[in-house]
């Protein structure tokens, strides 16, 4: 029993690290089965497919990173303060993603969504319901920032989602110049998309 | 001469539609050439690998884009304007793409750039040249509507980066909702980012 699920875990980590270095497509059961060092017959024993397999692995790494955001953003820190951790835990994960392979891997929900979501209904259904999370725990923090007077916009969801669509493509782009400096602008952009009063002001109370 | 020429046009062709409906890595030589009803042999005649045809389908796709960004951002209308023409140039193209192949495809460069950029350098700095590109052209629309007082943004191109981020991202959630509507709030999302006067204000020269 130890060893079965300990061979579900291999598999799993195994999946998420070659998914985030090479994508969904490129990879074969056979060598996710290698890179875990399990058999085979032990990958169809846990997974029916490898799109089941991909299901698993983005679900292992949602659970872990909800449970982030939701320390970051249910915490006791002032709402603006708590968006502006969120900002420089997802720099600190990306650099630290690089560290350990080498190079920025990005979002793995955003890598999937660009290479699958037209391809498979059930990993776009399920990276929807991610996102839509995403956007309904930042909406939270912001509509608190609105009714402390400290930002001025009115659709708190439609700004919701305009600071994961910067986060998205800034983290796409530190992918693509394997640079973590570019989410460096990341939380004044949000500031912005949030017409935030100026931090000074905002410390002022004014 | 005109054939085989043709043959090229036929390969890029059904390249350009087989990646944007299902990612590079998904696609064999051989699908390729059947989608472009050319012989496998015609294929290593005029590429000589997957990638130079990848590099070439980003060249192509890149040649038609830059002239439609170059008419729409180098035009006579307000600087403003001329953005704004971009974001719903955005929107129409993500239409159209739709509307032909029922699934809405996303930007062909973000699309390559999660899904290979880590993996091969050449693409890597292909892609860096293309969206490098991108944020000129839009840093000197920026510094434009700045020099007009239109904008309160200081680095015009740190805020051409947080626009075609802002672009990037929307079009990642186009795609992953299958849905144009998601780039209705584009244009409102760079106004903020770029620290714009309101509309209104900025009519009336204030």
């Amino acid at each position: 029993m130890g060893r079965t699920s300990d061979a579900r875990e291999k598999i799993l980590g195994a999946a998420q690290s070659l998914i985030e270095l090479r994508g969904y497509s490129a990879l074969g059961v056979a060598e996710i089965c290698k890179a875990a060092g399990v058999p085979k017959g032990s990958f169809y024993y846990f997974f029916a497919s490898k799109e089941a397999l991909a299901l698993a692995t983005i679900d292992e790494h949602w659970a872990e990173q909800e449970r982030a955001w939701k320390h970051i953003l249910t915490g006791a820190a002032e709402p603006l303060q708590r968006l502006r951790r969120l900002c420089e835990a997802t720099e600190a994960a990306q650099r630290a993603g690089q560290q350990s392979c080498g190079t920025v891997s990005g979002c793995l929900f955003g890598n999937l969504t660009l290479e699958l979501s037209n391809q498979t209904e059930a990993i776009r259904a399920r990276l929807q319901e991610i996102f839509d999370a995403q956007v309904e725990m930042i909406d939270a923090v912001i509509a608190e920032a609105r009714a402390r007077d400290e930002v001025t916009v009115t659709d708190t969801r439609e700004a919701a989602r305009s600071v994961v669509a910067q986060l998205e493509g800034q983290v796409l782009f530190a992918k693509l110049y394997n640079s973590t400096r570019r989410l460096g602008p990341l939380w004044a952009n949000c500031l912005a998309l949030l017409g935030a009063r100026a931090p000074g002001e905002v410390a002022a109370g004014l």
